[in-house]
């Protein structure tokens, strides 16, 4: 049944008469390939990588999993103690970096922690009620895990606290469980309890070094759902904001001072030097408004206001957190996914700073920071904290110089709690509300989004489909939405690979994507396929199929026009970076078709993972170990004197 | 704060003088560029194909995703009654070959029947017993699919009826719910409930052409899972075996038997001419054994027999299936379940004869034939269906021809069910369970778990994780597990892809990795980074990390050995067939990275979609057109004059 024809073929085809092989090609390329006479003297053979012991490649494979960064790499060649040093450094970078502090960076980060603590304050007394809690719960999360952060967090510029897109995901996902107005006990209980183990999670994920898993969230995606949350947080305040309706004369100073530092937040944003009018502006309308409340007695005539805000630092709540009973689950549950939410924005936060100012980050360790702080802060009376877009933003435009920016903001929150808290008694709702819309306007990222519309239309249906999930849903609605984009996305890739059909392009010995290079000229009997994808069982069978359909289409096209059939089918495997048994068995199912049609197979450039599992398979041996060239050149000159000779 | 290194390139780079690039390079190359001259004439820019409009891009990806195999292609052109009679023709492709039907082939499917119906009716009887039903439901199950697939399906080798693995976990998963014992009734109600569904996920999968979703369970998960539920059904099957204990004169009987077809199942595979042994061994010991039992009356001393056999073809079960209450959404459940395992087995199936016989098998339209089977199948009394290996083989090997051989032994399961069930009553269930054990033995596949082994570790995890599972839990878990591992590996490949430092083969203008190539050198001041894989959000962060560390690790050593520290990294863009938006964020933060240890970053070879897209989002222009080449060693040779005049 088997013809053989490789015997048929030399190995030592590239010593054949070049003048055969010239007759083949058209008068342009004849030229260059009698420029270039180092077609002939090849002596490269496709390299065969050295055998690795299992041991060896198993863990080589783990390592770039799960240790891509290195994180051991210093330790090496240290000396015990070092070691120790160097760890106990690698847990609180606060070690290394606090010994290269000094007066200037000390200046830079209390202008700095001065700045966010004048926005955090407002914020946090507005995001606490987005998380259905008493006002000052948002104060308590400003307060321990800023402090426990600025010595384990590994990012210059994040600045820590309540967020208002994770107060409002908890808001929503509690109050699912319990009723906040029912039973506010049971309901704060469980919010410590979620936030417990939403900092398990983000610690053992860091601790397992399995950070990578929040990359499955896409960019994309991650616009659309922050954009759509703040759509539906700034709906929700603008109850709070005309909750002022009857008290008609000051609806036109907060529509005054809303659009105040509405404009100087655009004006912060242009001239990095007026940073802190927007940054300021939310506690100076604040003051404004509770003084005039306070000396009107407007609350009398129907404003609303916070009417109540215990004074104090936090509180222990280790008892509080539900350590068994129904409610340990649901907990848990909650805690995962608001732990989740609150390390993308976290991560995504630290990335940008660390990108901008250029240092490293590792997310890893991040996370076991963020964790840590979130477990400290579930005993304290804190809720889910986490690195906010619009303080970080501040932050790094008042010139934050390390995480000590954070301690000064903690110090001054911790002033706040023991001293001032029941000032803010009279605080009108309305400011909240306009301070939380002001804040969360700026997580809507227009420009993002036209920029991925122009860039990927696939990632913009995710971020559309994130955006409208949570506006016309729920966040929840819109999370699953984002993450079961980015997965059909993910599956999309694996399954329906790209392939290309490769022509020379005159005067080289370079093949390209005849698509992309029209310019681009077939060889006359020969089929070139790129297989743009590792060949994986998910798309193995696709592969196959597709290269005999480009087969069948080409062979249609020639009939039509009398050329002489296709006798060689070329795959250029370069990009193919990895092949498992499901693909083995497509490329020997494919050899068999090709076969029955009387075309050989030929490969060319297979990398090292592949060439040597063709050998393991003995496919290698199959169609001939003669059948595999180092580049498409090398191959199509190796077909082209057997092509004159059987024409 | 830029420098705009990119000005003092100058964008003619390609004809400077030859000899300042000479003198960067060793000997052998310098040889060799000097033998080449192509080096200087270059006139290849990087193609940007013409832009698509949105709407036909949109619909080539659809294509490509859901039609890959253009099953209208055959439709363009015709007439509307040749369109109406071709569309027949796809949905009943026996009016298509039965028109060249002739008396050859009808031999050779009437032997092929014959034989399989020989092996057939005692399989079904005993798998009918791993379902937990009755066993005159698995020939029902026989008759009635078996026929509409003739009609509908285009596999030509495949044979149809209930399958061991199915069958069992069906049992399993109904058992779950309903038990058999206490409410046979329910359970059988069930079991059509849950074929229905089966049959209409099959067929709803097939119609949306999302056939490729089956592509997930990986070849290797398929092994392992068999396998361990072939041991699971054999162990079971050996209480049946030993149900015989009290009869030991008859002990001997059935081992000789079963050792029997055990050889001769063997000898079977070895010499295609004695195909027919192994095929009605199983009905001949049925026929003895059943007569034994007869004439000795070895039920009454303790052999457990079959007892009671319905006589008469399939009644109507339309009125048993559960169109409403708990029992929908359960049916539901087991059969979409039952439903994608069965629909894997036929389709590995119909694809590996196809491929032997060479012919083309359209996976979506083989899943509408199989669903329509399940779903009249469930209302005519039968349970799941689908292509059996072990007699799908024997029917290759009897040599069959077309689909008529399903109904050759369609016809004979017929005569059977109204002729002569009643005198099964007395076959022993020992040597049912000998047929069964012997059918299943086939499944457990050692070569290739062997072949896993040695191609894959990852594949091999996979197999052995769904054998156990199977094996020491359940079929279920196995289920999951293989799910679960084949999904990790999709996960792994597309958050971490490979990368490759590339080095100059001596003597050519080729650039390959040079861990496979120890040969090849790399160039001074120059970093040639190649990614393997599209970058996507998923990686993106990582692919950028990667080209850092690549870079830092390079620096270390160079500095170490006080060579001139590296000045240009140039990312080999071959293999990257696409790129969103997470994508070119990461590559602006190389950028400007790069930029900061002033390195320059330079693009060699992106396909059509990237340079698309690097345009779209204006990263061509921040790194500089002039930065993108057509190959490395473009890139190279523009990088070198520059290196010489800075060092």
């Amino acid at each position: 049944m088997w013809r053989y024809i490789q015997q048929t073929m030399s190995s030592t085809i590239h010593s054949t008469d070049e003048e055969h092989q010239t007759k083949e090609m058209d008068i342009r390329s004849l030229s260059s390939s009698r420029r270039h006479p180092q077609n002939a003297p090849h002596i490269h053979k496709v390299g065969v990588p050295p055998k690795q012991n299992l041991f060896k490649e198993f863990k080589a494979t783990v390592k770039e999993t799960l240790f891509a960064d290195d994180p051991l790499r210093p330790f090496k060649d240290q000396p015990g103690s070092k070691k120790f040093v160097m760890g106990m450094q690698t847990l609180f970078p606060i070690l290394e970096w606090g010994r290269s502090y000094n007066f200037t960076k000390l200046r830079g980060d209390i202008i700095a922690g001065l700045t966010i603590a004048s926005l955090c304050i407002p914020q946090d007394i507005g995001y606490a009620k987005l998380a259905n809690l008493d006002p000052q719960y948002g104060l308590y999360s400003s307060f321990v895990p800023p402090l426990i952060y600025a010595f384990m967090g590994s990012s210059r510029d994040i600045a820590i606290g309540p967020v208002a897109v994770v107060s409002l995901l908890l808001g929503t996902l509690l109050q699912n469980e319990v009723d906040y107005k029912a039973d506010a006990e049971a309901y704060r209980r469980l919010a410590f309890t979620a936030t417990f183990f939403a900092g398990i999670t983000q610690a053992t994920l860091g601790f397992f070094r399995l950070g990578f898993l929040i990359d499955f969230l896409s960019h994309a995606a991650v616009v659309g759902f922050m954009g759509g949350a703040a759509i539906t947080i700034a709906l929700q305040q603008l109850k709070g904001l005309f909750g002022i309706q009857n008290f008609t004369k000051k609806t036109d100073i907060v529509s005054v001072l809303h659009s105040v530092f509405g404009a100087a937040h655009h004006g912060g944003k242009k001239n990095k030097k007026f940073f802190w009018v927007p940054a300021i502006a939310p506690l100076i309308s604040v003051v404004l408004s509770t003084f005039f409340v306070f000396i009107t007695r407007a609350d009398k005539h129907g404003v609303q206001i916070v009417r109540h805000i215990e004074k104090g630092i936090n509180p222990s709540s280790v008892k509080e957190i539900y350590f068994s009973g129904q409610f340990l689950l649901k907990g848990f549950r909650i805690g995962v996914v608001a732990g989740m939410i609150a390390l993308t924005e976290a991560v995504a936060i630290g990335r940008t700073f660390a990108s901008m100012k250029d240092y490293q980050l590792d997310g890893n360790k991040e996370m076991v920071a963020l964790g840590t702080m979130n477990v400290v802060g579930s005993m304290t009376s804190c809720y889910v904290a986490t690195g906010s877009f619009s303080r970080s933003a501040v932050n790094y435009m008042a010139g934050c110089q390390t995480a000590v920016s954070n301690i000064v903001m903690s110090f001054i929150v911790f002033l706040t709690l023991q001293f001032i808290t029941p000032l803010f008694k009279y605080t009108p709702n309305a400011i909240l509300a306009a301070i939380i819309i002001s804040a969360v306007l700026g997580l809507i990222d227009f420009e993002a989004a036209i920029l991925i519309w122009k860039i990927d239309k696939f990632d913009f249906i995710a971020c559309m489909g994130a955006f409208f999930g949570v506006v016309f849903s729920s966040v929840e609605i819109g999370l699953l939405i984002a993450v079961s984009i980015s997965f059909a996305k993910i599956l999309l890739q694996v399954t329906r690979p790209r392939t290309a059909i490769l022509g020379k392009l005159p005067g080289t010995t370079v093949y390209r994507n005849i698509q992309q290079y029209p310019g681009a000229t077939k060889v006359q009997g020969v089929l070139i396929v790129r297989v743009d994808s590792a060949i994986y069982f998910s798309n193995s069978n696709y592969i196959k199929e597709r290269i005999l359909r480009w087969l069948m289409d080409e062979e249609e096209q020639l009939k039509s026009s009398f050329q002489p059939k296709i006798q060689f089918l070329i795959v250029e495997m370069s990009p193919v970076t990895d092949i498992d048994t499901s693909g083995i068995h497509a490329l020997e199912e494919l050899h068999k078709s090709l076969h029955k049609r009387d075309v050989q197979l030929i490969l060319a450039n297979p990398g090292p993972v592949v060439i040597d599992k063709l050998h393991a398979s003995h496919f290698a041996t199959t169609i001939g170990e003669d059948k595999i060239f180092l580049t498409v050149a090398d191959a199509v000159s190796a077909c082209s004197p057997k092509l004159v000779t059987e024409v």
